[in-house]
């Protein structure tokens, strides 16, 4: 029977998010992540692979995080309420390494240099869209947002601006909470 | 008499500004400025100091540009037009090295780091939005906008969604020039 290794693998992912989320995939060294998880070079491969596999899982994480964490809005407060809340949820969280989306510093650091990782986090995106076009859709359903509007358009103009949103958070002197409290009013004009 | 140097400071500042622009600050080496420069280490060294001296003359040059492309809209269209044209222009540059804005770019990138030039991005920004925030003002005395809106407010959400269009213009399959015009037609409706 093999030996249970000593180490919580979801842990580990977690703590390589935080890193790489606040850093960046150039700004992560081998020897960064293997000092925040506490492993020698040979269990980080042997868990891992390399640092581009825990990236990309670091990166898988954060997407069922974000994704889960709109799902729970929606289940209590309605499709509505949860579009609206999620801009200043994305911002608020203290426990956050960085205000910023993790996908979009990821695609902004590496598509330039066609780096796989900048496809997947677009993938993760364009996922996330979709969730915001069916939460538009359902929207509509109950008569909250008018329905002659596309949710696709909506949901693409919603992701943009939380995007932005989210870098004008990292930025030192900007009030991102008014801001995420505009784009939070803009929907009830819809 | 000194000799005068056989190449042109403004150009090889504005080679520097393309690559970092696209590569970002780790992304790109010494080796790939002397590359794109195509200068001796030597002669890099007398005429830049640094590769982070080049960097804020790069940007120095991004930030005039941008400036400068309002300043004529405004001259040619009037403030309102201005602002209104302003989104595309910033997304429809062929010859733009990458459609995410250089110094949000630099900003997600190095202010994790607490880099020096994470900071100088965001003064950038600064002076960017209150550009906006005096062409709001002045569509406002012509009476093109409702003159109950702070124009300071309205140039923070301005730039907000404009560094959002501008992290979407980078995404493969997002209609960018759609989402440009979003922001313009929002304009008129203040």
């Amino acid at each position: 029977m093999p030996r249970k290794p000593t180490y919580d693998r979801e842990d580990l992912i977690k703590r390589a998010r935080d890193l790489f989320w606040r850093r960046g995939w150039a700004g992560t060294s081998l020897k960064d992540l293997e000092a925040a998880l506490q492993m020698k070079p040979g269990s980080f491969y042997a868990a891992f692979g390399s640092k581009d596999a825990l990236f990309e899982l670091a990166m898988d994480r954060y997407a069922q995080d974000g994704a889960e964490r709109l799902r729970v809005l929606a289940q209590e407060h309605g499709p509505l309420q949860a579009l609206q809340q999620f801009p200043d949820v994305a911002i608020a969280n203290k426990d956050a390494p960085a205000k910023a989306c993790m996908l979009s510093k990821t695609l902004l650091e590496l598509q330039a240099h066609n780096h796989p990782l900048a496809s997947k986090a677009n993938q993760h995106l364009l996922r996330m869209e979709q969730y915001f076009a069916e939460l538009f859709q359902q929207a509509q359903a109950v008569g909250d947002i008018d329905s002659r509007h596309d949710p696709k358009v909506l949901a693409r103009r919603y992701q943009s601006d939380l995007l932005g949103l989210r870098v004008s958070a990292e930025r030192e002197g900007i009030d991102a909470k008014a801001i995420a409290e505009e784009i939070s009013d803009s929907l009830t004009r819809l």
